[in-house]
């Protein structure tokens, strides 16, 4: 069976990699830690759904907005990851085998390639707003820039890596299953919803087929962080690539804890099944959107 | 005499505070830092350059767009401040007398506050432009948040920063003059400049304007910056706030190293009247700018 996900790789990491910032004698140092951060690879699904959700509502070629987009998602999630591994957040010296960004550049160049990182996902759009759209365009891409900033924002997912933060720093591991679903829907889940709709909107979706999307795109995101927390009970540290049992050994509550894992197992399947209903209702079809979810939930590693 | 600065003090904070980041129940934990950052104080400089560049362009009322763009600007300088002070970077527990993010609320929550105020400047302006603007608004919005992005990213004021916490984090104290100006330039007139180039866009100016307007301010800014290098001579702490002699304690070359202090003197001089020239060179007037320029010039803390 093809895999979509590797399948596309080469082609979103050229698109990925299109924009990345160029550097000129001083401001180099800065680059390098950024590139660095973003080209030490991953799955890419963010920008993966983008094009996808934007394939499903249109036939024509994909735009150069659409292109900024994707590298811009992934450079906010690789911001993220940067500042996320720092020494005051999870302290993560690798990940995917590599050096982590301020494990390779120390810690200031971790913050500073962060920073560097989230306000570039800004500029690279609104470089390309500024002088090339007509107004239809325009409204389009602003729309989904709002989408952009609100969910990578207080209101998600910096909203939802700020509790998890919380209960880590304190030691509190008395968490409400409550408080673990904001967390999964706003960490996790808020990028996967703003690449959904974003693809959508600039696809052209009606404004009822965008919420859709977001609903969607949230069962996909749950769905994706309850896997996560089975496959560290049920994988192997071989086929994971990283160590398992980590949740437990840190004294970190997951939904898994709450649910049980056959309960958990079970509501991976809900979910999955809800986002596919709930895409059919739009009417169109993306047989490839649907096997990357499929793919995503029936994961190993 | 009256000193605009301070008399535009509170008309500023109003406006500043009046887009916050509202909190609900899971959110207080971010939006409390975020929010305690902002309202730290401070001379606010940025965002009334910005008002008063654009009423030099305008007789119209100040529009919600303009107002939307102050704040963002303060909340992009407030980020810098929350990053600048953590331990990784310039480790001080200590901003206009009051404790820094990091000091009150903890390392992580320092990184967290300072990312959500980068994000949220950018939802600040976007939600508004995604609803309510004409194709000839939303257009001179989208340059103006282009030349926000481009002035605090790598090319700007981020890659100054990074200059800068290269030598310092490496020990270096053989930089060359070259170096110094690319870090003034950079990480303290960049965020100066896209001021005085937004306000003058929303208010109408032409593009050959708005490239003077970025002149003026890099001439402010630069002066601004050496006139901070010369106090930590002269100064004392008591009026000036914070230890004096601080840059050589730290063994930190500035500009006045090079220059020694009278001919770094003479430079604010010629950068002031340069900046006032220049300024005359659109043809119209706004005296309060001039006097804020002037100001700022011959302050004293």
């Amino acid at each position: 069976m093809n895999n979509p996900i590797k399948d596309k790789n080469a082609e979103i990491n050229s698109i990925i990699y299109r924009y990345l910032p160029k550097s000129d004698k001083y401001t180099e140092l800065i680059t390098d830690a950024m590139n660095y951060s973003v080209q030490a690879g991953g799955k890419r699904i963010r920008p993966i759904f983008m094009q996808e959700a934007y394939k499903l509502f249109t036939d024509q070629e994909e735009t150069e907005t659409l292109h900024r987009f994707m590298a811009a998602m992934e450079y906010v999630h690789t911001y993220s990851l940067c500042h996320d591994d720092l020494p005051a957040m999870d302290n993560d010296q690798y990940r995917r085998g590599n050096l982590t960004t301020h494990a390779k550049f120390g810690e200031a160049f971790g913050i500073l390639a962060g920073d560097g990182l989230l306000n570039y996902a800004f500029e690279v759009i609104s470089e390309y707003m500024a002088n090339n759209l007509d107004y239809s365009e325009l409204k389009k891409a602003t729309k989904a820039f709002n989408i952009l900033t609100t969910k990578a924002g207080y209101k998600g997912m910096v909203g939802g890596q700020t509790l998890d933060v919380y209960f880590d720093k304190n030691k509190m591991f008395d968490q409400k299953q409550e408080q673990i679903n904001f967390i999964y829907n706003n960490k996790t889940a808020a990028l996967i919803e703003a690449s959904f709709m974003i693809g959508a909107i600039l696809g052209g979706a009606s404004e009822e087929e965008v919420q859709i999307m977001e609903k969607v795109a949230n069962n996909v995101g749950m769905a994706f962080q309850i896997k996560d927390d089975l496959l560290d009970i049920t994988s192997t540290q071989e086929v994971l690539g990283k160590p398992i049992n980590s949740d437990e050994k840190n004294g970190k509550k997951t939904l898994v804890s709450f649910l049980g894992m056959e309960e958990a197992e079970r509501l991976v399947e809900q979910l999955s099944k809800d986002a596919i209903e709930q895409l059919h209702l739009i009417g169109k079809r993306n047989e490839t959107l649907e096997q990357i979810i499929h793919l995503l939930i029936n994961r190993d590693n």
